[in-house]
């Protein structure tokens, strides 16, 4: 809350949801829209998260022994066309080139001009582009397998664009791989999906729920989707990663087959597994209150900002020594494997303004210093998992000492919070009104429920209460057999219900 | 040359360079042909590359004050437009997005659906919708400078294409600031280009002249364009890197303009600033010899291969016991400011192929490790800066505490190499039959000649010769005046002529 009161963001969470989240990545500074129909800018402090995540997760991919390549920007029509299903689900909403040229035109403005003889498609994702070079690269066992990451930009042409959370062009990672046996392909898309998780708890510190898609919401082309799945603050779920088990159908449609170990030619089994600058979207809603962002510090672009406070001219030169030094015993510290990053925001703003764009940018700590903090080796703190108004004065020496344990305290702060959130936003249903009461007059969550595992049944939930299943988690039967909500037949343990984005 | 007294490239410089290039990037694995025309796949050991010159650059833009953000890959037609030197230079070789969606056509295919109002292109280069954001950004003169890169990937439509030189799609970084005065802009502008001076010497070994491209050469839109250019092993000079000073031109396009401190409405200065892939092609033709590739141990994606020599089943234990302690030390060790990049290499492959490999890769160190060397605590060392044969033993302790100050020794000896093959293919030329003896008849390479600064006599040379002004160098006053080897008149100091990439 500001000091007249209100709160830094307007409208507030509980107010308007949905214009709370536009207004928090505006006011943080995070991305805004650009003429461009649903594609977007990423500002610097939101790109800076992205290079955060972007490194984290590169990590883990390459201690389990990944790779990264470039694959091209566009596919042949025809590529595309290999795969039934894949096309199926991306031919409607993709970017297509058809010329390579502008000429003058009649009127004077440019027009298209040199037609291409086939059609590129900007890839909506890569599967097919990527098949057809591993079909080269692959000739025999020995060659297998093949464990590459592609990061790089992608477009679907999406109807309604949301900042972040879905958007026409946006960056990801796509990791692409081919094996020998079915097994191994399995294995590898159930361990990219633990590599997902362990991300999101212990970087971005959300909580999510691992498991299965059911059939109608795979992956166009897969045999199986498997998926983390978040719970937003407005109870809704996000899915923010997904790993497919690919079977052999692109390996099928792309040629990728070798010489086995026993001699005969055979089909390789592929995997794919992606996340996306959804997760910025993510963490904004999952962290975020009503003066702004909360960056979890594992990821935050800054840790801390230093805002001197100068009174008077005379000042200027000592507090602004004491606050450059203290930035830099700041910047001997190391958490969570990298040199805390520190700012010292010395730009001739309004003190209280400076104070609250901070705020709202999420940064973990900030620090006043002003001349009684200089004299006193002292410097002045406020947290932004605390209250605005929360702030207590500690000597330098105890800050600088202490500033990485309290990071990582903050850091845990929030994951507790938001699986604590989830919990009581969690419930076990076993009625169909109790259902309906839960999505249509309550505020929703997770049901926890039984469901018959038909179609028709997940069907008529969405119809009704634009309620779907988001996974059939992965230990379901442990939670006991039961029978359906709406069709009362069996069902051998309960899968998650809940509202998406 | 091979055991078999051949090169492991074939053909070799000598006999058909441009070919002996396409041959280095395959063996080398660093990237391939895709069926996109004139796209390329970024294989893992080229990409590794990149990602190594990513990682550099990136510290140096960060010492220098920039923040990068992210930008769409379209641009409106409107846009480009806009600017209409800039337009001019790119309609003629752009991807142009016109449709957002695929049906099915009458005869069964898909067809392009869903005509955009306005066609989109492919960024060539990302001026106008940088500057479309800018132009929101900045209102006064304290929003002044705005210092921010991209790193992207950019389309042009080549006619011809090459790996890495000229390819449609390329990745590149892009920076784009916006300054008060054009002082300002001006100093970045020269700032910027001695930074790619100094990572192309300090990092890619590759020696390079600075200095401004002649107005024909000139980035389209911009008022002045300053290059690196570096000489290839033919003699040819490629342009490694550009910086522009676009004084208010696109300011002017975009609607850049802030309140000054005057009170007035002004149009901002900016720059622009770019590198490409097209510097891993440089490495290759600066470096590489008829073995394949060689990389400058700063930017190595691997320092080190560590190759088993097993020759009993027996030893084999034992042998991948030591390699593999061996790898844990040198991976231990720091150099040019990271952690040594170790490979163990113990594929069943033959020795002798599997060294081969390595030394086309261009990898600094190979390390054979056999039951001897194993008894007596030794490694057997060769690097690929000496010949193939020269390999010599040592003993483990005294190979790992002298590999980082080994690894740097060889990256000052290919700078110091490449600078001597500069320095002997480049003249002072003075009459104008030298001049043609030089590029006619003889290997050519740089003509430091005079000038008399006219379009005419630039187009008359590249007429006849295919030699243009590579750059006019910044001190060319102080090679004292002279007079213009095509047409006599007076000249105040020499340019830079080659035929180049």
């Amino acid at each position: 809350m500001s000091k007249q009161g209100k709160t830094a963001i307007s409208p507030t969470r509980e107010e308007n949801y949905p214009e709370w989240y536009q207004q928090v990545v505006r006011a943080a500074e995070l991305a805004e829209n650009s003429d461009v129909r649903g594609c977007m800018v990423i500002k610097p402090w939101g790109y800076a998260l992205w290079e955060n995540i972007r490194t984290a997760l590169d990590r883990f991919f390459k201690d389990t022994g990944h790779v990264n390549a470039y694959f091209p920007l566009f596919i042949p029509k025809s590529y595309l066309e290999k795969e039934a299903e894949h096309v199926e689900g991306f031919a409607k909403e993709c970017a297509v080139v058809t010329h390579h040229r502008l000429e003058a035109g009649p009127n004077g403005g440019l027009v298209p001009a040199g037609e291409l003889e086939e059609p590129l498609v900007v890839r909506p994702t890569s599967e097919t582009i990527i098949g057809a070079a591993y079909a080269k690269w692959v000739q025999s066992y020995r060659d297998l397998p093949i464990l590459i990451n592609q990061w790089a930009n992608v477009v679907r042409w999406e109807m309604r664009t949301r900042l972040f959370l879905r958007t026409t062009e946006f960056l990801w990672q796509e990791g692409h791989t081919v094996h020998e046996t079915s097994e191994e392909a399995w294995d590898e898309t159930v361990k990219m999906l633990q590599v997902y998780k362990q991300f999101a708890e212990e970087y971005m510190a959300m909580p999510v729920l691992t498991g299965e898609k059911t059939a109608g919401e795979r992956f166009p082309g897969a045999v199986n989707t498997f998926c983390i799945e978040a719970m937003m603050q407005d109870c809704k779920a996000l899915q923010a990663g997904t790993s497919h088990f690919l079977g052999q159908n692109f390996a099928k449609s792309s040629g990728i087959s070798f010489q086995s170990r026993a001699g005969r030619e055979e089909l390789a089994w592929t995997t794919s597994w992606g996340v996306s600058t959804r997760l910025i979207g993510g963490m904004v809603m999952t962290h975020g209150d009503d003066d702004g962002m909360i960056m979890p510090p594992r990821l935050a672009p800054s840790h801390v900002v230093i805002l001197p406070i100068i009174r008077k001219d005379s000042d200027q030169e000592k507090i602004m020594r004491y606050c450059n030094e203290t930035a830099e015993m700041l910047r001997a510290q190391m958490y969570a494997g990298r040199p805390l990053e520190v700012a010292v925001d010395s730009r001739d703003v309004n003190a209280g303004e400076k104070g609250w764009q901070w705020i709202k940018k999420g940064i973990p700590l900030r620090i006043e210093i002003g001349p009684r903090d200089m004299e006193n080796n002292a410097v002045y703190v406020a947290r932004r998992d605390k209250g605005v108004k929360e702030k207590y004065g500690q000597s330098r020496a105890e800050f600088v000492s202490t500033v990485s344990s309290v990071l990582e305290e903050m850091q845990q702060g929030l994951f507790e919070r938001a699986c604590a959130f989830r919990a009581e936003n969690t419930r076990e249903i076993d009625s169909w009104d109790e259902f309906v009461e839960f999505f249509k007059e309550g505020r929703g969550g997770f049901a926890m429920s039984h469901w018959d595992g038909t179609a028709e049944t997940e069907q008529k939930i969405n119809d009704e209460l634009s309620v779907t299943i988001r996974c059939i988690p992965f230990d379901y039967e442990t939670t006991g057999a039961g029978s359906c909500i709406v069709s009362g037949r069996p069902s051998k343990g309960r899968v998650v219900f809940a509202k998406s984005y």
